[in-house]
């Protein structure tokens, strides 16, 4: 079952879920979503639309031309899509984004009494010495010092969280790409950053103190620390979901290979089939898991 | 004029503003965007999109009913419309989100060879000790300690920015909503931070390892440095405009008073009203200060 560490939440007659425009009073939770087993989650409303769409067709329990109806449509800070047991929501872009977003889906899943969910964020990065197109199942996320921890601010003060992620899940999923055999993947650390531009040594931001010789040898650090790939999300996620007993995956997408530049400058064609990468791993892995449990 | 602190940029042969789907090469920045004077960004693109209908009509330049383009229709991440000197943009929740589309917007008002350019944030907040429906131009905005800085981490390690808002544009503010007289606006300190819910002292989170009590007695200190609203982004966005030499303001209605509950309980046409409140102020400032220009 997914757990919450909040005391006085049981205590609430209604408990708004603000962002999703949902509340345990206003709506029949484990009626929408009590059959939850998989929640794929990304930046992007019109990924996550697109991967409900994939799944549905995939798993061969939906059209996947129709029109699925956003569940969070009386909002416009997410959007949510349901299809089987699959639930797919977008969360932004930056830790603030996806925490809020965690915060309300955990409750969510705790209201509607789901039990043995998978959790898995698919996205895109920036890659460090992978060929662009690389897709990264992430082992731990660092943060821009290369630890492995999520700091959360309570009450004016710093408390850090871990930020490993389910080793087997790993495993798992990097097998599945084997058997897809369609694209590169590998397993590695993810770095999590506040900023795109000065935050990942970007030199083409509106601010840059730094030169290409300084940003180099940063990323190369990152790289030899087992970095990866960079993005803006995974460390409160792995954390977020650590703390809530729910298995987590995280599955990024490289659209550049940071070592040799900072502007992502490939066609919007070639971009388009890279973010198809890590929906198209994710559904082979949850077409096998369904596979397996129905047997 | 707008300007850039980075000597790497006028090297590249194209500038591709990624998460707005516009570029140098892609698009005549200055035929389109050359005459912009005020930049309105909130959260929300409903919002934005609404804040362009209603700032049409009271201008006179265009119907509030119409249906204005989203410049940034190539991309789901932020929303762009644009009615005579006046831009709006989406911004999405928490400071890498608005970060992200700072560092764009600051480089498309620098191609496009803007001067004289307001930017002013419209957003929504937790007040504290204000009545729900209170209007707060930021002064200051403080970081979760109540110290005005922005910690940016370059390269792994901390820099510290300034936080200060234009003290003249606050007062002009506060000023034009004396005049138009229909809700209640104050100065004050705005405390920045980087998430809704346990950053925020929310005792109604998936997780909450504080009391009620401890809740109280920060919020209390908190009220007792000055500050009287909580929201997501105004410190980088303080520190990033300064950064830039645009003049910038933060106007946020209060959508709760934190001081006696968590959770946003008023009714949706209450919480509508609300949210029109810093688009009337700014709509009237915009208006008074057009009106001055062409006399």
């Amino acid at each position: 079952m997914v757990h919450l560490s909040n005391p006085y939440l049981d205590g609430l007659k209604d408990d708004i879920l603000y962002h999703f425009d949902l509340g345990t009073r206003s709506h029949d939770l484990p009626a929408m979503f009590g059959d939850v087993k998989f929640v794929c989650v990304g930046g992007s409303p019109w990924r996550m639309k697109g991967f409900t769409q994939y799944i549905a067709g995939e798993l061969g329990i939906g059209d996947p031309n129709a029109d699925y109806p956003n569940i969070c449509a009386g909002t416009d800070r997410y959007c949510m899509y349901k299809v089987g047991s699959v639930l797919s929501v977008s969360h932004g872009m930056g830790i603030p984004s996806i925490a809020i977003m965690l915060h309300e889906l955990i409750k969510l899943l705790y209201h509607a009494k789901c039990s043995d969910v998978t959790i898995i964020r698919i996205g895109t990065s920036g890659g460090i010495g992978l060929q662009p197109g690389t897709v990264v199942v992430t082992k731990q996320s660092v943060d821009p010092k290369f630890k492995a921890q999520f700091e959360q601010i309570i009450l004016g003060e710093s408390v850090f969280r871990h930020t490993d992620l389910d080793e087997e899940l790993a495993e798992e999923l990097l097998h599945c790409s084997k058997e897809l055999n369609e694209f590169e993947t590998v397993i590695g650390k993810t770095m999590c950053t506040l900023d795109f531009y000065e935050g990942q040594a970007r030199l083409d931001g509106a601010f840059c103190s730094y030169t290409p010789d300084q940003k180099f040898n940063y990323l190369r650090k990152a790289y030899d620390a087992g970095v990866r790939n960079i993005e803006m999300e995974s460390s409160v996620f792995a954390s977020m979901c650590k703390m809530g007993g729910i298995k987590a995956a995280v599955v990024c997408v490289t659209l550049l290979n940071r070592l040799e530049g900072d502007q992502i400058t490939s066609s919007h064609d070639v971009l388009t089939e890279y973010q198809l990468r890590p929906q198209k791993l994710v559904g082979y892995f949850i077409k096998k898991q369904l596979k397996k449990s129905s047997q």
